[in-house]
Formats: structure tokens, sequence, C-alpha cells
């Protein structure tokens, strides 16, 4: 089923399914729409450095006492020895232009250190979309799409932008996909693009949000291209590709 | 979110994010639609008596030798020592009715052991759909269903016939879904019901079994009720719901 000269793309649901999915000779992007990739984006495109991702709390109060500055959030909640939460609205430019950034949250910087050995670690979100998949396509290799989810469990936002990568790389003509997460990622972005608000209306996260009066940044998160920035991992620290 | 007095259905995409999902307060639905699940309702359809579900080939032969009749494969191709493979065309009613077999798949079995704790485990296909979804009604409890994927990958017959079931069920008015893969399997249903083998044939396992000479049963695995059979585990048997 390959076509001939093509690359693949591929899309993994959870952390918890990587080992079926890994292939460490891909792109990974990791993606986790609300919010932490959308926020690494914004903070990017708000001129921070770079960002040191830590999985665990321990580790990222450590930074803090190193005297870093450090965005932590468990359950949408920021923690009481943070600067920031996870929110893209936090960075503003005249805080963090040229900084250095520790960031942990509950499920994308898990995501990101899990995929570390990948050719490439990226970080995807709508805000980025077509400036990613025009790196990908030079970049000429198999993707795969790690979708950081809620917990371990499935989420309907990480997997519509799955989609919507695997559309746009697609339709390029450079990219194949016999992966049925993608082929079922691209008929719900396919779905939900002429409206992607209200689609995601339906989406668990969305409410879960609400109810902690965190939903202002929806909107912002499902927005297609509002930065050119892509975010990628090189030796545990993200930096901004351009400087790479 | 929870409407009061509904009871609520989830989808757990693969036996590797089972633990995510757990709820041994509900009804597990297994659902392996190509082709164990199909294969067992017709099994029941065709007057086998009761299903000895064996995870592991090595006690399938142990059956065998103790004089049983088994089906197992491994990657959809029947195993040497077996008298079936796991096409739902195997079980001739003048060759199983009334008789018990052991029972070993890929996927289908796996799931079906993992599941054994919940209050029922249940066995689902298109073609029990309707029967299914009115007994789960008269149980008045929570629903899961655990697609066995494919290897712990997501699929998408598996993920259609669980949006199918979530559909039937919420609306019955009986039943609502917070969780994003219930919602999703159910868009994909909606968007394919009015075409499954059509929208089906974007499915890789699909190719698979088309590779193999074993797409002969899509059409039947993929057309609903066909019979009203509910196979139900238990004491680690599967046996008929109306014999239970």
């Amino acid at each position: 089923m390959r076509d001939k000269g093509k690359k693949k793309i591929e899309v993994c649901y959870s952390p918890a399914l990587y080992p079926f999915y890994r292939n460490d000779n891909a792109v990974v992007v990791v993606s986790d729409i609300l919010r932490a990739t959308t926020a690494i984006c914004a903070a990017f495109e708000n001129g921070v450095k770079n960002l040191i991702p830590v999985a665990d709390l321990n580790e990222a109060r450590e930074w803090k006492k190193k005297g870093y500055l450090v965005a932590a959030e468990r359950d949408g909640l920021v923690l009481d020895f943070a600067d920031f939460g996870n929110s893209p609205f936090n960075f503003h430019p005249e805080q963090v232009r040229g900084e250095t950034i520790v960031y942990s949250t509950t499920n994308g910087t898990q995501a990101i250190r899990m995929a570390s050995d990948a050719r490439h670690v990226a970080i995807g979100a709508f805000i980025n979309l077509t400036a990613l998949a025009e790196w990908i396509i030079d970049e000429d290799s198999d993707v795969l799409v790690l979708c950081a989810g809620w917990k371990n469990r499935y989420n309907l936002e990480d997997s519509v932008f799955a989609g919507a990568l695997a559309d746009t790389l697609i339709e390029s003509g450079h990219f194949f996909t016999d992966c049925d997460s993608a082929v079922a990622s691209r008929e719900l972005w396919n779905m939900a693009r002429t409206d992607l608000a209200a689609f995601m209306d339906k989406a668990a996260h969305r409410h879960r949000l609400k109810k902690l009066g965190l939903d202002d940044v929806i909107q912002y998160c499902h927005t297609p291209d509002s930065t050119r920035v892509i975010p990628l991992l090189k030796d545990h620290l993200l930096v901004e590709h351009k400087e790479y």
C-alpha cells in the first residue's frame, strides 16, 4: 500500500500506546492542544529563548530554587510555586523575551520526554499547523503524531489536530497512510473543519476547563496558523527551529 | 454533565488502555468485528452450546488433546492443530450444534479475559447490535465498550461499532456520554452508516484480510442484526444469554 517514494503518517492516541507505534526514524509531533503544545508555540512566538520540559513536579521545584521561571500545572490549575500555568496567554513578551522557562504539565511534557529518542520531536498545534506541515514535507521523513490525551485516555482535540496534519500532508502528495487512527482522525477533521469551535464543543476537556473558568483559550487554541514557529526538542531542550 | 438517572457509555480503543477506563460496575462489551466477536455470535446462532475463550495457544493445544473442538488463529491464519479459524462461516450447524468449542484469537480473547472482573462481559458485533442494545437497556447499568484493536493499536471497524452501540443507547434516552472516544466513534458511525462497506474500505485490517484471501466475511461482519444472540461470559465460559 506504500506509494513509491511517499512517506507514511501514523497517529498514536495515547502515551500508553506509544510502544505499539514507536518509530525512531520518524519525526514525532507531540500534540496537547488544550493547552500545553499551543502554549509552547505561543511562548516561542512571544520571544522565549528556550523551554526545559520536565515531567516531574519535584524537578520543576528544583529549577525554581535555582532561579528559573517555571510554568507548571496539574489538572488545569497553576501550582503555588510556579510563575505561570499553561495558558498560552500567560507568556507576555515583556516578561519572557530571551528567557529560559521550565515547563511541566499534566500530559504534554510526559509525551515529549517519551518521544525523545525519535529522529526529531516537534511541537504541534492548530496555531502552527501550516508552518509545521511545510517543515515536515522538507524533512521527507515518516511522521508519527503522538496525542498527549488526558491521563492516557483518548481526547478529541488532539485527535482532530492529528487529522488536520494528516490531511495537509496527504493532500501535499508526499505522504500516505495505512494507519486506522490516522484515517479516523482525518475523517473527523474533515467533518469539523468548517466550524471547528462548534465541533469541539462536544469534547470533554472543553467542559473540564469551563468548570475551572479556564475556557478563555478555546477559540485561540482552535484557530489555525497564528504563528510560524516550530518548536523542536534538541538535547532535552525545546528550541525554535529557525535557531536550530 | 450526567443527566439524572441516565447511565454512562464509554469506549476504550485498545486493551492496553483498559486500566484507564476500567469500571467493574459496568457491562463491558468486547468488540473484535474482524472477526472474533462476529464469529462468536455466529457460532451461537448456529447452535454452539458454549465457548471456552483462551488467550494462550499452549492452553488451546492442551484442550485439543483432551478431545475438544478448537478454533484458533494468529494474524488471521488457522493454526495447524485447530479445527477452525475464526471466520464466522466456519461454524456449520451440523458440526457445532450442542458442542463446546475452545476459542483463541489474536486480539479478541485477550480482551475478554482482561474484562472478566466486570459486572457482565458481553460479546458485541454489528450482527447482534439491536438485540445487544435492548438487553443493555434492560440491565440499566453503565457500559464500557472494549475494542480489541489490532495488537493494541486502534482499529476503525471496532471503533465504528462502538459508535453504533453508543448512538443506539443514547438515542434510547437512557444513556449519556462525556467520554471523547464515545463522541468520536458516534460521529464516525453517523458518517459511515449509510454505506458502511464503502467507509470500511478505508480500514487497514480489511486490506490485511484481502491480502490473505480472507475478505469474504467483510460484508457479513458489517451487516447489522442478522442474529438476536447475546453471548455472555459466565465463570470463564461464554454462554448464550437466554440460557443464562
